[in-house]
């Protein structure tokens, strides 16, 4: 009933017959996102709706500021159902945003409900959606099955509980939940609270200690299954010393004020530390550049970070990427790495850069990640490709991810997957490419979960 | 007879059925353009096509230098008859350039001229158009009135005279005139002459009194009709405080010589109290962002600004405009805000701050600006639509502008309206949005007029 | 039997009409490249497809790299053979990239081979291209004359021996191969072995005793044809003073190590003498900006430049670049100007800049030079065509290069022409341009070749 028919985004037959017969059917690697760990392992019934849609989905609750909604329908005291309301009204208007696509996609792929989403249909949908929910007992876990996922990559502070994802192994569910190792607490020396964090690695007294806190926990990650580790950072600083690094530290444990230049010093010193030491455990670094964070500082005070007002950093940061990798590479010490780029002015720099330290260790040992955050939809998924093919090979490509906070957007790997798709199937019949589709679908399916399989070493 | 036809950029059925039912007979709101209103006021008939069309369009200059016409027939001393016929020599050639298309459009629209403008044709349409320019006594009131313009706002240096805008409006005209208030004379403290132009809003010795001035110049504006303010600079600076802003301006009242950055102290602090009165008189900001002008210093000297010799600048600016918007934000100032970008390198980053300060006080709060100046082209168009859907909320944009010097320049409205219905038209016939033409078409409606008569509050 | 059909890349029967009637049967002009004068005037046999096809393509190198090739097969020991197959693997799945248009039609056009290029038909073409390389005698020559190239230009250092074009001038070749001025060796002030490559210029103790050394050598290259000369810098730099240049010159001179700064300032004066003088001598500059090179030390260690290690710059060189064109203009001494710009987010900044510099001395008298290196993809020059035309005129531009250190690149033109008449055709089946086919072919046949000819001065 709503506008999504089976050859959505496939404009041609070609593209239709690369996605239903080797894309659609692949399972899963989602190799990065924010789900939450525990939620899984608890695995209670989803509520209603709003919970496991609207909830946590701060995506969602920008397009209705952008709307003119008060806060109070997003993150405010209204009732559920009106909040929910509110967003299917706002949504149904949305033309060209990637949430007016998603959010009909996963309410027809998780509640079998295709009601075009708007105003006028919001009660329906609720009370479909809510009765689904109800009738089939929805949980974390039923939903992640039915999208038919192998592989949970979660984000973790370093300093998490990890027998978690010991007790979820036990479970023997369908799909493995292995946690990705994220530093980024220690990292960010400048933030309020910092020492607390790092108290929370026990009694750490130098920079040495600091190290080998970072190197038992990485372990204790690995031991639990992790492949992958995690670091965010505005821009990529320069490379510092260990001696400049481990002063500034030892000036903030002393609780003493840095600056901003220090807090380079310092940050630029660790990821070249961190990096090397992924390295050497062959674990792969998925690297995010290029947020500028809580630029709203008023809502910031008043309901916290990751709620909606991130945006994209400009910083020129290429030279600094160039020197880090250059220094690691000497060392024979560059892991694998997925640099995820959030500025879409900076694909092709970036590209050309990574293609300087490919290597026989990997197909594709550096990676340009996906079209990610503010840039998976259509428009930036398919400037991805292109950015991706005219400098890179696709062939080795690890594919999407969501890194969502949310159980139920797996369907932006389809949504990817049509694209892809698509890529091809107009590139076959306009003859810019191999009439050879069952070679052309080989490749598909190794973009969509073949190469991460490998790339991510979960052959297991 | 030209190759313009009524499905111009219109590329399926639903396109040419969203343009011709919905778009193509609203009226029209200019909120941005450099026409005189002394002009509009005397009302004098049109001599003939040069005058209107070429003599004072850099745009056009601009297309002529680079196929090497001489100067002589751009600016110098050639008759208005041979600098005509270089310019449809010029432009017949001049395929993917949006004046190609302007150009063509102007002349069918308002001189029932539908020759194709080339070299050959120059002659038959000079003798056309000027005959219909006598025969029908073309003046500006009529041009305005025959584009369906209910609001013009023109461009003010804030010691203007307001008095013209009482005149037209006792003329009882289709259309009013509002003035928008630029303090940019008073911005720009490092130019030859400031001091002159302080001096004409009174005998001012300290900011306080410059304070004063200003503000009282605003209310002026807004008695008579003001709903904008402009603010055009080439980048962003940082907040100051008001003490050194205050020392910076004492300074140069001295007549003394001012540094860069002393320039830069005043014009940040300057930008964040602007927009901060403007908040508390409910005026809304027109904020240009960009321009690196008058690159060419010795044609500067010739034939002064504003001739041809403006280039986007590429300076990183996005996280000084991030504090200013936080710091209006806090203080609960910050006005409804249009944000011009010219260098589309930008779009994606300024797009996503925005949607960081948007709020329930209007649909779409801070906007994105529509594609402007050098980027109002076609794929400049059309990858605004792309940039402003896949992040922001398309259904609260105010849509387009002129910002033109000419009184022939509307048909760029209609030239965008096009794009838009093509965007919808494609995306509908695709099944990436909702089949309802009629919601489709209000949507439509609103870009085009209605979103910018509440946003400007126009409705009276 | 590849996939490439004689309507490649052109999407309707005006565009095949456009390159077939007008576009394809034009000569070329190469005018800039890497080929080497003396293997052209030795014209020695090509021994086999490896030999001509891979042994010096970096571009080939690259994808095999990313690949996860090992460096056996792409520098190493590997025997021709097995780098061969290697490479074809590796290209089989390379969708999208432009390598894999160009290998296709490079083998059709120069070995007449039309085997689908994969791992399965490695051997087959092996065997096909060595027999008909043998058994056609294929020499460099043979290669520029079947690919009717009238005017090869090559980049040569200043100190090179140009004795060689005078001995191909008297082989009255088909075409004429004439040498491009390039002296970055005595820009690059902070290179090991600076004073080496100075010193081959004769004794040289001062900087007025380099300037007459400069110009004495472009006098020779001058008088043996040369039309153009060439300056690579990763960015702009401001224009310094003459006397500051002088001083770090002869600081460098006595061997003393310079700053960063100083040979900022070095560049910056170097790089506005060397214009002023081309303009002088109506000799035309080819600007390259962006590149950023060597980004891995160790393989330039082992292999050394030029070998696949550079990316594109990011460095925000606009402001300078406007300061140095309005410098040489206010002097009369801006030359003809092609502006290569590597990194594609600054097209539009440039474009708009260069048109401000425009003059009745040429058309388009700075151009806005083609796609050029990680940009000549079908995207890259697409996106070339629509930045050209939104803010310039196409019917001024010289069209495309190589920049190729291969004899096999010239396809690339017909590349560029098929995209070229494509734009054209889509547009004019659309209705967004003149239907007159005539005249759209002339502007066609200017843009791949008679603007070269006058714009290089090639008439003779």
């Amino acid at each position: 009933m709503s506008y999504i028919k089976s050859d959505f985004l496939l404009r041609n037959k070609t593209a239709e017959k690369l996605y239903h017969d080797y894309a659609e059917n692949m399972p899963i690697i989602d190799y990065h996102c924010h789900l939450s760990e525990r939620q899984i392992l608890e695995d209670k019934p989803i509520e209603d709706i709003y919970e496991v849609w609207l909830s946590g989905d701060h995506y969602k609750w920008r397009l209705m500021r952008n709307y003119g909604v008060s806060e109070d329908y997003i993150t405010g005291d209204r009732s559920r159902y009106e909040k929910f309301c509110a967003y299917c009204d706002v949504l149904g208007s949305a033309f060209g945003n990637p949430l007016y696509h998603w959010s009909q996609l996963e309410l027809e792929k998780f509640f079998d409900c295709d009601f075009e989403i708007n105003g006028k249909n919001a009660d329906k949908i609720w009370r479909h959606c809510n009765e689904y929910i109800k009738s089939n007992r929805v949980t974390p876990k039923s939903l992640i099955e039915s999208a038919d996922v192998t592989h949970v990559f979660t984000t973790n502070e370093i300093f998490d509980d990890l027998s978690v994802f010991e007790e979820i192994a036990k479970k023997n569910f369908n799909f493995k939940v292995l946690p990705s190792y994220r530093a980024d607490k220690i990292m960010n020396i400048e933030a309020e609270g910092y020492n607390g964090y790092v108290d929370r690695l026990g009694d750490i007294k130098s920079f040495d200690e600091l190290k080998t806190s970072l190197e038992t926990r990485l372990d204790a990650f690995i031991k639990v299954g992790a492949r992958a580790s995690d670091i965010s950072v505005r821009k990529v600083y320069p490379v510092s010393s260990e001696k400049e690094a481990a002063d500034v530290f030892a000036k903030r444990r002393r609780d003493e004020n840095i600056s901003e230049s220090e807090a380079e010093i310092f940050k630029g010193y660790l990821t070249y530390y961190l990096m090397r030491t992924y390295a050497r455990r062959g674990i792969c670094t998925e690297l995010h550049i290029g947020a500028m964070r809580n630029n709203n500082s008023a809502m910031f005070e008043k309901i916290g970070a990751d709620t909606g007002y991130d945006s994209m950093a400009g910083d020129d940061t290429i030279e600094n990427l160039s020197r880090l990798f250059d220094r690691l590479e000497r060392e024979k010490s560059l892991p694998k790495t997925v640099v995820f780029n959030l500025n879409p002015k900076m694909n092709a720099e970036i590209m050309t850069l990574i293609g300087c330290f490919q290597s026989d260790e990997a197909r594709g040992k550096i990676q340009y990640g996906p079209a990610w955050w503010f840039l998976d939809n259509k428009a930036g998924m398919e400037k991805h490709l292109i950015d991706l093919t005219a400098t890179g090979h696709i062939a080795t490509f690890v594919g999407m991810l969501t890194d969502s906070r949310s159980l139920v957007s797996y369907p932006r790997h389809h949504y990817f997957r049509r694209i892809l798709c698509n890529f091809f199937g107009e590139m076959m019949e306009r003859g810019e490419m191999t009439a050879d589709i069952e070679f052309a679908g080989s490749v598909v399916k190794d973009v969509c979960y073949n190469n991460a399989v490998r790339y991510f070493d979960c052959n297991d």
